[in-house]
């Protein structure tokens, strides 16, 4: 039988048409196919109409060896998925007396009898495999027709997941050539995209040449950079260890600005670092105003190592809270590296940490002036020990953009004074 | 000519058929059509191939009367926009000359020479209109065909988006019935979506029957509800006065849970109150970690009102920081409403605010016991004046949520208290 090698993926759902829901499943569904060996070549968003699904699906299975639904397996009349896929697939109906019995018991878990209409939840097509569903009552349908695949998933992600994972991957993978995609990401933060391309281009542009070769995919973030490489082929093992070598020659280029090879945001990685040093740190924060410190602490058992923080939008609070001296203040302006070194050492010590990070910067889009102009930012750590290490940086974009890329230099400065 | 009331939008580019990007041009132009009267059935995303998108071009042209693309119009040999369109509606294309004269202006002005690729931009299908593009070098095409209509827009949203405003509204909007779609949003914080639909359901339902219908839509994003009323007609005065009343009627049913009716997220709300009445916000965060005072200052000139604030993380800082009493720590622990009041009051005590706002919680995923459950989260606002407002929330979610679900909390009190 010939290997699948692409998939088109359907979305299925009127609110998907309207200015306020996107689908992301297809983003999920993509990694996983990926993995498989097996590209997307279309994704395709419709509506609840039967007529438009079934042309949709005529049009994606010509295309296509698989094809995926997420979406239309509820039990209401505007689920129409199994309907379309059994008329284009000419394959009748039949309602599955194991799967009433268990949609029954799924009811009666939750102390209620199930309404008549979710027994269209238990209508199969011929010879279709159902795929249960650990967290919802729509089934998953997998549909064999001659080397075609149709697979109807639901459309809730927490539903559609799980579903994948325990009942869908290994299903495809005997479908595949044996040809598996592996991928590793190598991870920079407070470096503009063309600054880490001019670095890597040249380690990574003669492995596009390889016999067996590695792409390179750069992706960017206000703040953060990150270096997707990827290979193909079936001996797993060997391109992991291709893929191993490729991540030390990009660390060996991009030196200390790398922070993360193993998949861990930095907020993670700085966490780490403190727990593994038994350390804790403390954030001042003005034109951040607080999202360092809440970056911080959305990380699960980040209370063992940031202790807190203070928000000092004026002056007033730099001064009472922090210890920032009137005179600096007045000499240097808020926005200076003598503030914000004094910041750093201020909310260490009236925090009683080991390390204190401080932000203070321009974030607009008033308050910038020729001297100093909007995307102005200074920051400082102090500690551990009697380190102390200011910098300036001028950040590129909006306000939104500045906070954002700064939070990263934030957390980057800290992560370095920990190494 | 029959009048456009559908449209299909093509998304171009194979980076969109990977895990990392998602087509978002589209929730724009669907906001924009639907304005002008027209529905979008389907929507697609397609490789830079020029047989795929040929035939999703044809398939498209067959199911609706205006097919509109984004992406592939650049100068390289991967934009083959043009060319797919120039096949599937047999126009041939020819290089105009003023286009090219155009793009040879745009690189003087940036002090280089065109390279000659971008001469591929200057290639025109016969009897198309040529957009303008003010933030790019790819112009946009419309293409009227019989009663169809194809529209080509460069992918970025940053010139995908004033190329419509400006060139492509007005012409669309002579091509439609002169029905219009009027839409006005009422948003309500701190409420589950099914308690604000029991209140809401009996008010609007009998709406979707009147002779002159409107739609109602639930929203629901973390510790925020969003109730959306659209009508369509002819006469957008009348529509206008029609969703007035209805958000009028609305706001009576909901009460003062209702935080905006004209479109200003929480944090503006709240900033603006603060700074019409002239006063000063402090914010003590425990369990949110800095994200209240984050999103307080997203919004430009919230310098003006927002102080600061202090990131309790510790006990030690809700103490030494905040005033909170060692004994009533001890005795009511961190996660209670006297410690949640007493952060609130040493908050806007230490920044001398006129109003504070604080928050504990239990965001989990550990710290959970059976009296105080993951997601207890307790809140108070200090002020103005002798006020002094204390709640405690059961929050649902995971960590993520929890904290989200807790900003909105947090800040709507904030705006009760301000009434």
């Amino acid at each position: 039988m010939r290997p699948i090698t692409t998939a088109n993926i359907l979305a299925i759902g009127t609110e998907l048409l309207t200015p306020y829901r996107t689908d992301t499943n297809s983003l999920y569904l993509t990694a996983r196919l990926n993995e498989l060996g097996i590209d997307v070549s279309a994704k395709r968003v419709i509506g609840d109409d039967v007529g438009d699904l079934e042309r949709a699906l005529a049009q994606a299975l010509q295309q296509t060896d698989l094809v995926i639904t997420s979406g239309g397996l509820g039990p209401t009349s505007d689920d129409v998925t199994r309907e379309a896929v059994s008329s284009v697939l000419g394959l009748p109906m039949a309602e599955d007396p194991a799967l009433v019995e268990l949609l029954r018991e799924r009811f009666a878990r939750r102390g209620t009898s199930m309404p008549e209409i979710n027994r269209r939840q238990a209508m199969v097509p011929h010879g279709a495999v159902v795929l249960p569903n650990s967290r919802g009552s729509a089934p998953g349908l997998l549909i064999a027709q001659g080397e075609k695949l149709v697979l109807l998933l639901p459309g809730p992600p927490r539903e559609l997941e799980p579903m994948f994972e325990s009942s869908v991957r290994d299903r495809l993978a005997e479908r595949t050539s044996g040809r598996r995609l592996r991928r590793r990401v190598v991870k920079i933060a407070g470096q503009p995209e063309s600054k880490v391309d001019e670095i890597a281009a040249p380690v990574y542009e003669p492995w596009a040449r390889l016999p067996q070769p590695i792409s390179t995919t750069i992706l960017a973030s206000p703040g953060q950079v990150e270096l997707h490489v990827s290979a193909r082929g079936t001996d797993v093992a060997a391109l992991d260890a291709q893929l191993a070598a490729a991540v030390t020659a990009l660390c060996a280029a991009l030196g200390d600005s790398v922070f993360s090879t193993d998949g861990r945001a930095l907020e993670v990685v700085v966490g780490d670092a403190l727990r593994g040093r038994g350390l804790t740190l403390a954030v001042a924060e003005s034109c951040t105003g607080g999202l360092v410190a809440g970056r911080l602490t959305d990380v699960p058992g980040s209370s063992a190592c940031v202790v807190g923080g203070v928000v000092a939008y004026a002056n007033d609070v730099k001064r009472d809270l922090l210890d920032v001296p009137a005179d600096v203040l007045a000499r240097h302006g808020a926005v200076s590296e003598p503030v914000a070194a004094a910041m750093a050492v201020g909310v260490r010590r009236a925090l009683h940490a080991d390390v204190g990070v401080a932000v203070t910067g321009i974030a607009g889009p008033d308050g910038g002036t020729a001297e100093k102009p909007v995307g102005t930012v200074c920051f400082s750590v102090a500690g551990p020990g009697d380190q102390l290490t200011t910098v300036t940086r001028m950040v590129p974009g909006d306000r939104g953009l500045i906070r954002q890329w700064s939070v990263l230099v934030a957390l980057d400065l800290v992560r370095r004074a920990l190494r």
